[in-house]
C-alpha cells in the first residue's frame, strides 16, 4: 500500500509502532533465550498473523491463545504447537479434537474431572492418542500469576514472580516424588516476564502476551517505560465547551473501551504530551477532555487538532478495532486485521 | 439456515429475541405516530440492516447514525434520509459531501463556526446546494437529553423530558421571533421516548436508539421492564472454586464489555433467574460469579451449565460481537452482522 502519514487517518484509529513492536518482541525472545526457557507468546492482545510472526521470531511455532477462534485462525495461517490456554469449555471438545488432529501439537487445559471425562469421550484419529491405558497423559502445569497486575514497581513484581515460581517448582518436586517426572512447568504474565527472577530459569515455559504492545497499565505496574508502549489511539478535537472548561474529542468507548476507568490520574488514558489533560468520561463516540488544573487554552487545541491517547489496557482497546494501522518512521506501512469471536 | 436451539450455540454468544425486538419497535412507532411526531430511530445500538428495517417499519427511511461508517453501510443497503447525529469531524467533510450527493437526504450536525467554514469549502455537485447566498441553511436543532440516564423511575424521566422539551420549544420560539421559522426541532433518548410528556407532541422528530434492545441500565432507569429486554449473552460454567465460593464462566469483558461495572447490585450483569448471583469481575475471557449471600450450591451449576446474562448496556455488549444470533419461539432463526468502524 502507498505510504501516508498517521495524521491523515480517519479518527478514531488504532495505530501500532512497528519498530517498538519488534523491539518489545526481540527483548522478550532474548531474555528467555538467555535463561534457557521456552517463550510461548500469548496472542490474545493483538490476534493478528503479523504480530504472531514477530513474537515467535518468524518460526510460527509455540504460541498460546485465549479463544478457539484464535487457535483455528493461527492454525489456518501455518502456526503450530498451539496452547489453548483456557479451561476447556465442554461445548468445544469436538472442535479441539479436530484441531489436535490437524496440528502437530495442540494443547488444551483442564482443571476439573468433568473436563477429563469429556476428553475421554472423543478419542483422536490418525494414530494420535492423548490417552494412556489408565487415563489422559498430563504434559504440563500452567499457572498465570495474574496477581502481578496489582503490583507497583519492579521489586514488587519480582516478589510476586518469586512467590509464584517457588510455588510451582515446589509443586513439580512433589509430582516428581510421586513418580511424575515428565510434565512441563509454565508460568507467566507480562509484568513477571518483563522482570524475571533467576529461579524462573528452572521453568519449562513462559507465556506473556501484552508486552508486545505494553500500555498505561503496564507503565503503572512498572513493567515498562513510556517509550516502550507501541500503540496509540489517534483522536481529533470536535468541540470546544468553554462553559464547562472542556474539549470534545471523537474517541469514545467504542474506540478506547471502558477498561481501567478511574485507575489513572489522567482518566481513561494518558494524553501524550499533555500531562495536564484528563480524559474525564466517554459516551459511545465522544470523549470529554478537561485540564487537571487551570483553564483550557483553546488556541492550543483548535477544532480538528489531533490528540494521541495511550490506552490504559491495550488488549481491551485493540479489541475495539477491526483494523490496526501500522506505522514506521512516520509513515503508515501496513494494515493488520485481527481475528474475532470464540 | 437450519433452526437449532440457542443452548446449542458456542459460548459466549450474543442472542436477540426477534419477537421482543419487533414489539419494542412497534410500541415506539405507534407511540410517536399517535403524537404526530416523526420517529427517527438511532442505529448505533445494533448497526444491522435487519434491525434498521424493523425500527423504520420497513420503510428504510429516516434514521440517525453515530458514525460515518454506519451512514455508508445503511446507504449501501438502500436506506435514505440519514442523519449523521454527531458534530461533523473535519476529516470527514469530503466523505459526508459524497454521501449527500448519493442520497436524497443526508443531514450533518455542526456546533462550531469552524465546521461551518469547512462545509463551505466543499460545495455539492448535481444541483444540490446546502448554501444560501449568505451561508449554510439551518434545517433543524438537535438536542440529546443524555441526562435522562441518571434518572430513577418514570416520574423522574418525565421531569427531565419536560425540562428538555420546554427548553427547545422556547428556543424555537426565539428563532421564530428572529425570522427563522423553518427549522425542525428534535430531542430524544430512550428513557424520554419510552415515557414521553405531552409537550413532546410539539416537536418535529425524536431519535431514540437503545429501546430496540433495552438492557439492565434501562430497567434501572425505569425505561422498561425485564420482559422487554430483547438481548442476552449466553455463557457456560467452566470452573468450580469452592475455596473462593465462586464459579468461573466463559464470558469475560470480550463478550460483555466492562460498561457499567459497579452500577448493579449483581455486578456487571443480571444473571437471569438467579437473583442471588453476582458477576463479580471479569478478565478478557473469564467471568467470576459468586453468591450475594450464603454458599454456592455447585450441584445447581454443574460444569457446562448455561447461564443467561442480561447486559448492563446493550450498546456496549453488542459492540463486542461480530454476529448476533436471532431466536424466535426457542429456535435460532437468523444471524445478523453489524457494521463496525468509523
Amino acid at each position: 500500500m502507498a505510504s501516508f502519514e498517521p495524521n491523515d487517518l480517519c479518527t478514531p484509529v488504532f495505530i501500532v509502532d512497528l519498530q517498538k513492536v519488534k523491539q518489545n518482541a526481540q527483548a522478550m525472545l532474548e531474555r528467555f533465550q538467555q535463561m534457557g526457557v521456552q517463550l510461548r507468546p500469548h496472542m490474545k492482545t493483538h490476534k493478528t498473523v503479523e504480530c504472531g510472526e514477530i513474537m515467535t521470531g518468524g518460526s510460527r511455532r509455540c504460541i498460546a491463545v485465549s479463544t478457539l477462534a484464535e487457535a483455528a485462525f493461527y492454525a489456518e495461517h501455518g502456526f503450530d504447537d498451539i496452547l489453548y490456554a483456557y479451561p476447556i469449555p465442554l461445548d468445544k471438545v469436538e472442535r479441539c479434537a479436530q484441531l489436535s488432529e490437524e496440528l502437530v501439537l495442540f494443547h488444551v487445559l483442564i482443571d476439573s474431572r468433568v473436563a477429563l471425562q469429556q476428553l475421554r469421550t472423543r478419542p483422536l484419529k490418525g494414530g494420535k492418542d492423548i490417552f494412556q491405558s489408565e487415563g489422559v497423559e498430563l504434559t504440563g502445569i500452567y499457572v498465570h500469576c495474574g496477581n502481578t497486575y496489582s503490583c507497583s514497581g519492579e521489586e514488587h513484581i519480582k516478589a510476586i514472580a518469586q512467590k509464584t515460581t517457588t510455588f510451582i517448582l515446589h509443586f513439580m518436586e512433589k509430582m516428581k516424588a510421586a513418580g511424575m517426572d515428565g510434565p512441563k512447568s509454565s508460568i507467566g504474565s507480562t509484568p513477571s516476564c518483563s522482570h524475571p527472577v533467576q529461579d524462573m530459569a528452572q521453568l519449562s515455559e513462559v507465556h506473556p502476551g501484552n508486552y508486545i504492545f505494553y500500555d498505561a497499565q503496564q507503565m503503572k505496574i512498572g513493567s515498562c517505560k513510556l517509550e516502550q508502549v507501541a500503540v496509540r489511539v489517534l483522536t481529533r478535537v470536535i468541540g470546544h465547551y468553554p462553559s464547562r472548561n472542556q474539549l470534545l474529542v471523537d474517541c469514545g468507548w467504542a474506540g478506547l473501551s471502558h477498561d481501567g476507568g478511574g485507575c489513572l490520574p489522567t482518566g481513561y488514558a494518558i494524553i501524550e504530551g499533555h500531562p495536564n489533560l484528563r480524559l474525564l468520561s466517554m459516551t459511545q463516540e465522544h470523549g470529554r477532555v478537561e485540564p487537571i488544573s487551570g483553564n483550557l487554552d483553546y488556541k492550543k487545541f483548535p477544532i480538528g487538532a489531533m490528540l494521541c491517547l495511550i490506552p490504559y489496557h491495550a488488549c481491551a482497546t485493540a479489541m475495539m478495532h477491526a483494523i490496526f494501522f501500522v506505522h514506521s518512521e512516520g509513515k503508515v506501512v501496513d494494515k493488520w486485521t485481527p481475528t474475532r469471536g470464540w
